[in-house]
């Protein structure tokens, strides 16, 4: 089951995977590099035995590409054995972690998630929920958590509510995913979601709901209705597809054009362009087809993968470009660079006109909460007009939808999402440490 | 080059694949069961050295899953080495096969490929070309060859063209494919189809056109533009994309129907679907997600895959459809299970009507021309009415496109169609060897 | 238990390894690149039903290392499904091929096996033991073979039975192997050789001999007792450690010297060592040790391979060696490269004097059956008298056994050995194109 | 280098192997399960670069089989990155490592080792050797230690030197080994052994020695000798063949038989046959052979192995045995499960009587400091008597060594050996905890 739900959140995370399992007596945790179907097969699923289990796909925000830094992240101490799968990223895990090895812990990964557990083991507090307690108030940042215990599993979300994290029922039993479409898959139904601040405790007795943290402004990623979660989630409470064509939708609004066909770039801006086409009227095209037996773009860890992939990856259909005045709707332009190739191959296919339309404001900042951006200096749209960008992509007309159309089209009604990438303003105080440690990166 | 080629028609066959080069000298042969990320790395292709090369991606229509089977095929005979990559199936290679083991030949695979290159080794002809010809002549069915010599590559495809073979140019170099979208990854120029009967020999002098048979009426597979090519890919002259869309719109003149919303199945099904919402001016939703960290569905050998996939493979937008009319768009209905699980998913998620629109006729018979359709009795329009199609899979109201539309969609003005899974009117003999063969399957 | 059988044989080949089992309707044949260990594993053996089978290990001695040739070889042809597997070497091989290359047959191997199938394939005859005689009758060389048909399983081996070939029984059952040190693994009794001429057949009704071929001058290979086989096999119903022992004797009695141990090179020469101890009264001394992580020497295919890895497989023992004057017994010098670097590291381990003593006389002569010896010229005592050999080798004296001491050693009382590689006698026609391929080699 | 060291250090550790290297600013650690040639390739030394480096070969004795187990171990602390490779075994960790996690530390492992690492991170001291030296003085046993910096090497041996640990001279380098075998395979010389309670650190101004402990009296542990470390050894500054001859001729006086043959058991026990075949003028017979292509008995882990593979291993030459009393010489009894078979294959092969010799005394205690014997329960000389083994085992007769003969024949004249496996006198305390662990394993 869980190792189903890994196939379902594959989008989330393809440098590696893992699953650990409890028979009540022992943790025990199987993790690899790769996808999930290259970690887990027959032979490894009949060893995991037990009736908890969690598991995790990753890729790398923080921490480098390894298999010590594969999550589930395995540890005994005073308090038993832990499993522990982090979706998110701490803000202040260099500082801390500093800390904790001026006073002699020992670290065995790179990744920002074993502090936690440093803290967890070492808490005065005697009690599983208490301890963790303990630990998270030490952390800041975004943290979606399930920790795997002897005989429970616990799903944590932080007090701002940065990644999602849902809770689901099948039968009898209680299910935790970052997204729904995990419950889809096993024929879980949704409940609702884990609250930011909230500790859900599942065990034999059922479901226990802790505040371990008192209420603060949320802060939930906008940038997952605009790209990272499947389409056929909910996410924050709210259908992530149904939010991509809205966003078309305010686009054509907000930058109109006369243009003969509307294409989005597959997968992510296939529903804003179907938005922005029945808003516009111009009909929709899928001009651009998507090779599948090739992964992701963006959520490959090297540079060398992001520059070679791109026509690998996206063919023009000519002969419903070829003479057209096309509008190409994409997500969001990081370096440029990509959609400079993209702009090209649909010029190459003939088109007259090229008018890119982006389904959300400029990216000028980095994330620090676990969206895998570049830095700064590498974010075309923190250092150039959107004049200098229309020429860098050599697109004929560009235009970003608005931050008032983001909030708009993604639900915000009460200023729930943090919108850091577009505005620079971070939810959270971002510790000088980890900001250098980007900017070397 | 061979081997991007090969990721761009993995589409094709995901069995094996493997590539054949030539350094004028040595003609040498990698191939391996799996996909061509699998079979290939950085080591296996420093090995093949060589200014010529062929590739091939095989699933199997005829012969069994196996890495004997997989191409291309390599031998050594009088006239020199060759290598051969089939698309297509011979419809009289089981009767030859006899023949020809009666004659004493041996035969190393099971594939219907092997008796050609026994001709070819046995022919009286000296000359290549010739002995090439002499060989074909011997047999009847589809086949879009290459052939890899010592210092030529041939291009040969049969007389009725069942199967696409396009002819490219690459600065001085000239290039063959199934598909243009290969040439497209290379940046190669389409230039024209192979002809059908025609047979292009590809050496340092450059390019030479024989034709090796008298015209016959032409037979390409309809299917290639309803289902099994790329859609960014010209086949027989045409942009699949295109005939895609005019499917959709004949199918929404020939059987309109009140609904809500237009959802096509992924990823065949949704350019059907975008000009059945365009001309029946109801929208298009995006309604049914497509995890694509799993295979293609139709390709995959064996019954187990088939069935525990839908699931696996599709998950549908709740919010997009609940409460709603919809009509659902798929290329075809084989076996009628896994329409059923669609339209179950689809109602699952609380779809008020479920109106199935199918982009061809009633499949009622398989194909023996190297589309791997099962036998006639597992086709569930070959024994069932629509009506009882309809009961079955669960739909509200089921409409299928006409053989007329069909033929029209695809640009048929001059009836060069095979249109025999609709029909039942083969193009070719049929051998009964074969059929028994088919129908124990 | 073939696969256990093949366990014990796995130093007559660590190429490639295969098994073919026939269930009484299908033949079905799986075979890999490696060691036995490598290429099975239980879910491969759980897909090889039946009843009987054959298996394989393979080096190359003709064609080339590819998993093409590994061995059993799998064909169907008018005379049904058969599975072939080869030890030794055809002679004419390559004349056979041109003729029935140029009379229009395919080789989709080149190893020279192949030929027979196509001449068993092509046989008038009709029962499958007179196209076998038939084929056999055609090929001249060194052959033994076991062939598995859909219900029998054939033991063949040549005229002059070059190779060995021995028979056993396990309860009601017949089993076959080169030798009789697979026959203890599984608890099998020897009974006999099957005999040079000899085909014996097994089947549900037992076993029946055949007499395809009239009695030859037998010429079984004399390399077997000194080098190849395993010394707790029986092979051509002598033992191989005792022939071994006494070659040491002999060639103390024939090269005395004074010395202060005896030391033999492992594993093969330690035998030999302990003869020559034993009979010379100078003691033995396990003074060079054997890494066993490291493949054996003298099979691996590719010249890097053979240089490399001397260091890497034996150590000499200090303590033992240092000030003595040490006899170094080995089985042959074949480059002398090898030789050289054993008395240097033996020198360098502070012995005094190095005399190096081998157990049969000087190799001058490629084996062109089945034995993968260099060819002439890199012999180096096809080209260097005795003394420059030790000059080479940096021994301080050099002494190899005579002919006709090998030849009592290994009991030749009625001369029944080819000795051909120590006197350029073959006991067939070598044919030219045969000799030059292996000049070219 | 360190690649080829661990080639020559096979045989200590087959479960895994891993090595550590340090470019001057990182320390990168690539370890994996199974062989050294399993483990590394070309690809992964590629990525290994530095100036310095260390490995390790692991079989389990303290804690369980799994890759977290692996060695190197390799964490960041306030003291920089380091890596740990231990041979030996804590006789203190449960009890430590349970007072670590009651103050909080997190294990990731279930290794002794790891307790060393926490010890040294949270030590008060500033320096590398202080802090190191702070460690070690909370932990007693056997451990045998290399430690990587960022630009140094360490090499410690426990204040009693139970395990071996040589320093050699390779150029202007030092470099450590387990073994003088490793040394020889890459030229190195032999300096010395590091000295019981010795730190050296090798850095760029060469080679430093410290006392971290006052001298205790030592107890190196015999076993290396019996049967552990390699022949062409030097162990504890004495040749390792040299005392297993020394074994066999001692073992002659002590227990003479008449006999036709002696046989050692192969691969350890064969020089102490020689010894014991020296000196009681019975002559020596290679009479069992072991097939190479399978591993280590005693070394792999599980029980399954264990019984498996005599027959796979072990084979006897019927010709040198059948009809002969046979002397049967080997290193140890320990379950009597192995001896048994042995003494009945060897039987089965004709011998008229089978006298068995072991080089030692009957093995009556585990160990704790790094040999993986079993638990007290299953060594069947700790409940029974000679003569009930000697039933057992269905031998004519059996002697074992007496502890004086083995430590004359180990040179040992001043008592500095370890014998407790054969004087339940161990050297150290040896903790409840880690004997119920032990027992309970």
């Amino acid at each position: 089951m869980t190792h189903l739900g890994l196939y379902a959140l594959q989008h989330r995370g393809q440098e590696s995977a893992g699953i650990a399992v409890s028979d009540g007596e022992d943790v025990v945790c199987h993790k690899g590099m790769g996808h999930v179907n290259e970690v887990f097969n027959a032979d490894v699923l009949d060893k995991l035995h037990g009736e908890i289990a969690i598991g995790h796909t990753r890729y790398s925000t923080a921490g480098e590409t390894d298999l010590r830094n594969a999550q589930p992240l395995t540890v005994s101490c005073q308090k038993g054995q832990v499993a522990l799968a982090h979706n998110g990223n701490l803000v202040n895990a260099a500082v801390i972690r500093r800390e904790l090895e001026s006073r002699g812990d020992i670290f065995q990964t790179t990744s920002d998630t074993e502090v936690l557990l440093h803290f967890f083991a070492r808490s005065k507090q005697t009690g599983v929920p208490e301890s963790l307690a303990d630990a998270l108030d030490r952390v800041t940042g975004a943290y979606s958590l399930v920790a795997l215990f002897r005989d429970s599993v616990y799903g944590i979300r932080d007090p701002r509510g940065f990644r999602p994290l849902v809770l689901g029922q099948l039968g009898d039993s209680w299910v935790l995913a970052s997204e729904t479409c995990a419950f889809d898959l096993i024929n879980a139904l949704y409940v609702r979601e884990v609250e930011p601040g909230e500790m859900v405790i599942l065990d034999r007795r059922g479901i226990t709901s802790l505040r371990y943290s008192p209420p603060a402004r949320t802060a939930q990623c906008v940038f997952e209705h605009v790209y990272f979660s499947r389409p056929d989630s909910l996410v924050f409470g709210r259908s992530v597809q149904e939010s991509r064509e809205q966003l078309g939708r305010r686009l054509a609004r907000e930058h109109p054009v006369e243009a003969d066909c509307v294409v989005g770039v597959p997968d992510s801006g296939v529903p804003a362009a179907l938005g922005f086409a029945d808003e516009s009227g111009i009909p929709l095209k899928l001009g651009l087809i998507r090779n599948h037996y090739v992964g992701r773009t963006f959520i490959e860890p090297t540079q060398a993968n992001r520059d070679l992939g791109v026509k690998l990856k996206l063919n023009p259909v000519r002969s419903l470009i070829a003479g057209k005045r096309v509008v190409l709707v994409d997500d969001s332009i990081i370096r440029g660079t990509t959609s400079r190739q993209i702009v090209r191959l649909v010029r190459e296919a003939g088109a007259r006109e090229v008018h890119v339309r982006i389904s959300c404001p400029p990216t000028i900042s980095p994330c620090f909460y676990g969206i895998d951006t570049p830095t700064r200096r590498e974010l075309i749209a923190a250092t150039h007009t959107i004049e200098e960008i229309r020429q860098y992509i050599e697109a004929d007309t560009l235009g970003y939808l608005s931050l008032e159309g983001l909030r708009e089209a993604a639900g915000d009604c009460d200023d729930r999402y943090c919108l850091a990438c577009y505005t620079s303003k971070y939810p959270t105080a971002v510790q000088e440490p980890l900001l250098a440690l980007r900017n070397r990166g």
